[in-house]
């Protein structure tokens, strides 16, 4: 049996407000060990329930733009008066142990980050129609109806950079989109250009001396 | 529910002789209905067992050099004094009705799939060990021991090529390396490069107008 100690993948999930990111994200990191979430930093205030540490990183600007400069993000984007950024430091260290990060970031973000970490794994998450994504603003009761629409009509436009991404799943019911994500998350692993072919030559080949 | 009729994905394996290419596949067409074999054509003799239009197309030398030069062939190579090559008509026939073909090919064709098909799904399929390579080999009983050992040598220097493969698998177990393929095709089917993403924007718009 070849036992090789890998790096970990980076996984990076993006689609429109409301399509339900946070649950599938939760929902995978339930099940599965050698995963953990990427916490990102933001500008924007805390809503209900949210933690510092937990949820965001919750920053002041000065603070967030002081990172900036200091090239701490691995992405980072304005969005509606905030700043959203991913710092580098605690990717790079969990992934040197073998253990998959996954991150939930702005389209923005995604294409920073698909370009500075060329390996990156980027999945687009949609909505199974516009009306269910609708539904489930509504339901979060977080927005005016005029936010809602705004919403809405950006998650239209959105839904055309998924064409950059590597992925894309439908968010029709967790439990099976779940399924999906996790099957990516194999096949990935199992890529021969994130494996070192000579570890593994050398494994077959030590068996055959020993 | 987004649902397309997408184009079928083709899926090349190979590997060193005896690490079980053939078990691997009949499982996964056994455990599912989307997915077909590509019956190659070869000018080498039948084994025991092995059926014409079956195992292969056991051709003639004369009608294999005249389907290559009708270019007929979606890849074709010499190995041991035989011909061996895949038909391209029958795969495309069945990729447009939305299913997919595995094929089974010498390492020299595969690289001329890869170059005639880039999106073609390469998988380079690895035993244990060399060890264990060598046991499902002469418990084959089908060659000498001069042979064997020959196959052996050649699979060292073959494992080199698994480089340019997209995937690779350890079989091991074949009930465990099964679900690894099967990961590998979910994951593919989910590819937004696989995709168009057109008719799946249309979709998405055409239920807010409903």
């Amino acid at each position: 049996m070849i036992k090789q100690k890998k790096r970990g993948s980076l996984f990076v999930l993006s689609g429109p407000s409301g399509v339900g990111k946070n649950t599938l994200i939760d929902t995978v990191l339930k099940r599965n060990t050698d995963i953990v979430y990427s916490i990102s930093a933001t500008t924007r205030k805390p809503r209900i329930q949210e933690k510092d540490g937990v949820n965001y990183y919750f920053l002041s600007k000065e603070r967030f733009e002081q990172m900036i400069l200091e090239n701490a993000f691995l992405e980072w984007a304005e969005f509606c008066d905030n700043y959203y950024g991913t710092p580098i430091a605690p990717i790079e260290k969990t992934l040197n142990k073998g253990i998959d990060v996954i991150m939930d970031i702005e389209i923005k973000g995604a294409k920073q980050v698909a370009q500075r970490w060329p390996d990156a794994v980027l999945i687009f998450l949609i909505p199974p129609s516009i009306d269910e994504l609708a539904r489930r603003i509504k339901n979060r009761r977080t927005e005016t109806s005029e936010e809602i629409d705004a919403r809405l009509a950006q998650s239209l436009v959105e839904m055309n950079v998924g064409r950059m991404y590597d992925y894309y799943l439908v968010h029709d019911n967790t439990e099976h989109t779940v399924l999906e994500l996790e099957a990516i998350r194999l096949a990935e692993s199992l890529k021969v250009k994130r494996t070192d072919w000579d570890l593994v030559i050398d494994s077959l080949k030590g068996d055959l001396n020993a």
